[in-house]
């Protein structure tokens, strides 16, 4: 038997382009002799799509699409993800359930069990678990067909209490099927392929796994599906960051060999933690964070991220401020190699603070890309906010409010742009000043997308030298010069924030790590700061609840993930 | 056995106040006879926690606090609800608990079975489900301790596959407790006390529900605690929207006469829409959401959502731009009546195309009100970045860029004087506009709160004609010019969008009811028109997900509680 798997980027409710897409997949199966072709979980309708499963005209959109795409499953078995309506009196209305498709019939369906309710994921509030566990049966082999997380408990998995495959090995099945949307994160992969290894050294069977891939807003899939044979070696990858297909023939999937009970058994259980980041030693954080392997699955991930947030919205072309800082500058040149560089405007604005090598490491580095930019100094506007504002400010002195108005200036200028032409600006703060509110909320904050917006600074400088290695497109004076934001006269970062260094690892602690103000001080990190660090963090959740979605690159990024209230007291 | 409710406004993570307040209601429940005195759901914390449980430190400090009520439990049997840890090996590792603390110890615990995980609610985020139900026994009676949706299934309520009642009724309790942290919604209260009356019918047993009051963030929640006697009778109310507390007999809420057995037999199954908005016929959805009985609880919770989001953040003065609108006037009579006229600060911002009624009208609204205000032209500004951007710009035709940055400007005038200032800016955008992306970005949308954001245009007017009820604060002329975002010469709104009548109705039925295009066109509405206004809402989910909290009074308001994808592509 062969079978496919395909690896396709979807578009949440654009059911037209994903059938069309299944259905050219289902073709090239066909011509190339496929038995079966298998997708990624709820390609019908695109994943996540959240609130748009409440509405009972969506899920009749996804079942007109699953009897087009099953009119083309003939001859060939065809296995897609789409909601299902629960029949019964009691639970949610909804499964999230795997399709098998055959001779222009639904020849039988899976329910997720397992249903992840945690960071970006709100499953649970649309789906029932899945209950009942039947193997389904295709030219006499017998599937255990899941979806994405049901694999992820392997009976030591605390976050859930049912085990579907130990309830699906019951009938012996002849091959395992899992049909995901696993997203990225620079951490996950090395998770997901041991996740996929031990379902297949516990239950023996060969797995195919086909997992989407394509950014959806925030979350970033990364692909990577994948055939193990039996004995737990890999021996199909599908391609990272791309739309990739792949045909294995079933039968070289059974291993000769047999598993060494020993591989088996040396299994010990797999961290309680495993999704919560790995590194526990604080003298390792920073080198962790900003390691070359990590920044280059960042890299590809970022580009991924902008190129289809765009391309989705319906946008070529994108505006952002050019400050000559780190942030920006790297922001400015992952859009070009996304959107190419004549799509990419990049805007200077000095102010009347601003230091002359700003404007001219802004320009050199505009010049090094070759993407357009213009240069519109703020004064005229900052000075009319002022004389303005007198009447009410009368003869206070320079102030954070001041420091603002520059900043939101800057804003309106890049909107104004932007609905001049119809471009989308790109915001460029990155995950430390997000963390610690150091940033004005409609001035630097301002965008649609924030593409370095998960990174903290180390991990901006360790992607800014890793772009710089093939071709010295950043100019050295933004990677070296001290941090600033040039809203008052001789203003740097290390004013306001503690050291890079040091904030970036109590922010991983606390943010990635959610360790509390005790274990972080443990580390060896003075009690004071560390409080200090945790208040901005927390009394910040204001602002961040109005910042743009952020692409999603390690296990906890600001935004859908992370809900915190925002009258909360805690450690404020 | 005298048993005391008491219904209190506690704050996120704020433990600390919270164990003092909880305590000082030990101490006059103690002083008053009491055997037992009950509090609401995850009062210890504060409701919804949301992701700060997953900080053990956050839980630590729940179980401190616990230990420092329970040693006020001397004599008293005090419930309070707090996580609890859950010490199996597999579900997730907190429940959400009811303590009994007894004789300084703990004596019981309950945990919450029907987690709500829909809407503003996250709970199988964070809590395992109960699944071990017992009675707890305090004083030689058995109490059937739920929390809060744990009475919400009757058996007949799809969500959820358990009804813990129907566990516990296995073990004759003698009474049921409930603790709540349920919200109001204009429609909601009535669903509340039939859905309890229910269980008392059914398991014939008295009622004493405790719920929490106060506003955290966009969430109001409404008190109303109550007790019920065996008979179906409400013996006890406590007040809505204010804390309040409450001693009552048990004895007394035995009823001495049997239930009428037809009373019970004559329940139908609760509508499975119980949760949805309910008005079905499109002739009186107007009618419904302008209705004044509505209209005057919305009033009540828009005045606690403006109160407690000050007084949680640690603020007193409050900033608006008021444009002589029915919006801008209806949010500054509220805040004036919310902090005290004395402590909002009114901005009257005129662009070259405001009209000069706008300025009279806003102006005598601050007269009448006697709150601070300001005139503050924005021409200055305007043309200062008209002529920055000359070079950019050249002779491109006036469009949405320059009516942008008019409201832009203004954004950035109030942002400054608050935060020179301190004040918090409150937005005046309504549903309606929302919905269909009918603002500014940065602009008209800045702010950190939204005042009437869950208000339909159709319900601000109401609530305007109801406010002037006993006063005639809001100049008659406000109310009756047609609205006009004055940002370009003879603006309407109705340039742009269809009646208000006919939004309105479209946006309820799309929005609350989760009816798609089908069923709205079946209204009677033109499709084009339908097609054309759920193509806005869908659009401009990226507007929406940068927008302040916005206090919820609906059964579906924007924000937490509705969850779109932005680069989705159904509808548009």
């Amino acid at each position: 038997m062969k079978i496919a798997l395909a690896q396709q980027n979807y578009h949440i409710g654009n059911f037209e382009k994903n059938t069309e897409k299944i259905i050219g997949a289902i073709g090239e199966a066909k011509r190339l002799g496929a038995d079966l072709v298998v997708f990624s979980e709820l390609c019908i309708c695109g994943y996540p799509p959240r609130d748009f499963v409440e509405f009972e005209d969506f899920i009749a959109e996804c079942y007109l699409a699953i009897e087009r795409v099953a009119a083309h499953a003939d001859g060939i078995g065809v296995i897609v993800g789409s909601p299902m309506r629960n029949d019964a009196p009691r639970g949610k209305s909804l499964f999230n359930a795997a399709w098998l498709l055959y001779e222009k019939k639904v020849r039988g369906v899976s329910h997720k069990t397992c249903l992840p309710t945690y960071d970006v994921f709100d499953e649970y509030r649309y789906f029932e678990p899945g209950y009942q566990w039947s193997t389904i049966e295709f030219k006499g082999k017998k599937i255990a067909l899941t979806i994405c997380e049901d694999i992820w408990n392997l009976g030591d998995n605390p976050l859930y209490r049912s085990c579907p495959m130990d309830e699906l090995i019951k009938q012996s099945p002849d091959l395992m099927i899992n049909i995901s949307a696993s997203p990225f994160d620079y951490d996950h992969d090395e998770d997901r392929v041991e996740v996929i290894r031990r379902n297949v050294l516990k239950y023996k069977l060969p797995m195919f796994y086909c997992n989407a891939v394509g950014s959806q807003t925030e979350i970033v899939f990364d692909g990577g599906s994948l055939v193990f044979d039996s004995a737990g070696n890999v021996t199909r990858g599908l391609k990272y960051f791309e739309e990739d297909f792949a045909i294995v023939e079933l039968e070289a999937a059974f291993a000769k060999k047999s598993i060494a009970k020993d591989a088996a058994d040396a299994l010990v259980p797999l961290d309680k933690e495993m999704r919560v980041a790995k590194v526990n030693d604080p003298e390792r954080i920073i080198e962790y964070l900003t390691a070359e392997g990590n920044i280059r699955q960042i890299h590809k991930a970022l580009i991924v991220g902008i190129k289809d947030y765009f391309a989705k919205m319906g946008f070529s072309q994108a505006i952002l401020g050019s400050s000559g800082g780190i942030d920006s500058a790297v922001t400015l040149v992952l859009a070009c190699e996304a959107l190419g560089k004549e799509n990419v405007h990049a805007i200077l604005m000095p102010s009347p603070y601003s230091t002359s090598h700003s404007v001219e490491d802004a320009e050199t580095l505009s010049k090094n890309l070759g993407n357009p930019y213009e240069i519109i100094p703020i004064k005229n506007i900052y000075e009319s906010f002022l004389s303005t504002l007198k009447p009410v400010f009368k003869d206070s002195p320079f102030g954070i409010a001041e420091e603002n108005i520059q900043s939101r200036a800057r804003g309106n200028l890049l909107m104004a742009i932007a609905n001049k032409f119809g471009y989308i600006l790109l915001n460029t703060s990155n995950k430390s000043e997000l963390a610690t509110g150091y940033g004005t909320l409609y001035g630097d904050m301002a965008g649609g997308l924030s593409v370095v917006g998960d990174l903290y600074k180390m991990q901006v400088y360790a992607l800014a030298r890793y772009l710089n290695l093939h071709r010295r497109v950043i100019p050295q004076n933004i990677l070296t010069k001290a941090p600033s934001a040039e809203l008052r006269p001789e203003q740097k970062d290390s004013d306001s924030l503690p050291s890079y260094e040091i904030l970036d690892k109590v922010l991983y602690q606390y943010i990635e790590k959610r360790q509390g103000p005790k274990e972080i001080v443990s580390m060896g990190i003075d009690p004071v700061l560390v409080k200090r660090i945790l208040r901005l963090v927390n009394a910040n959740e204001y602002k961040r609840n109005q910042f743009c979605p952020i692409i999603r690159v390690s296990c906890k990024a600001f935004g859908v993930g992370r809900r915190v209230p925002i009258v909360g007291k805690y450690l404020t």
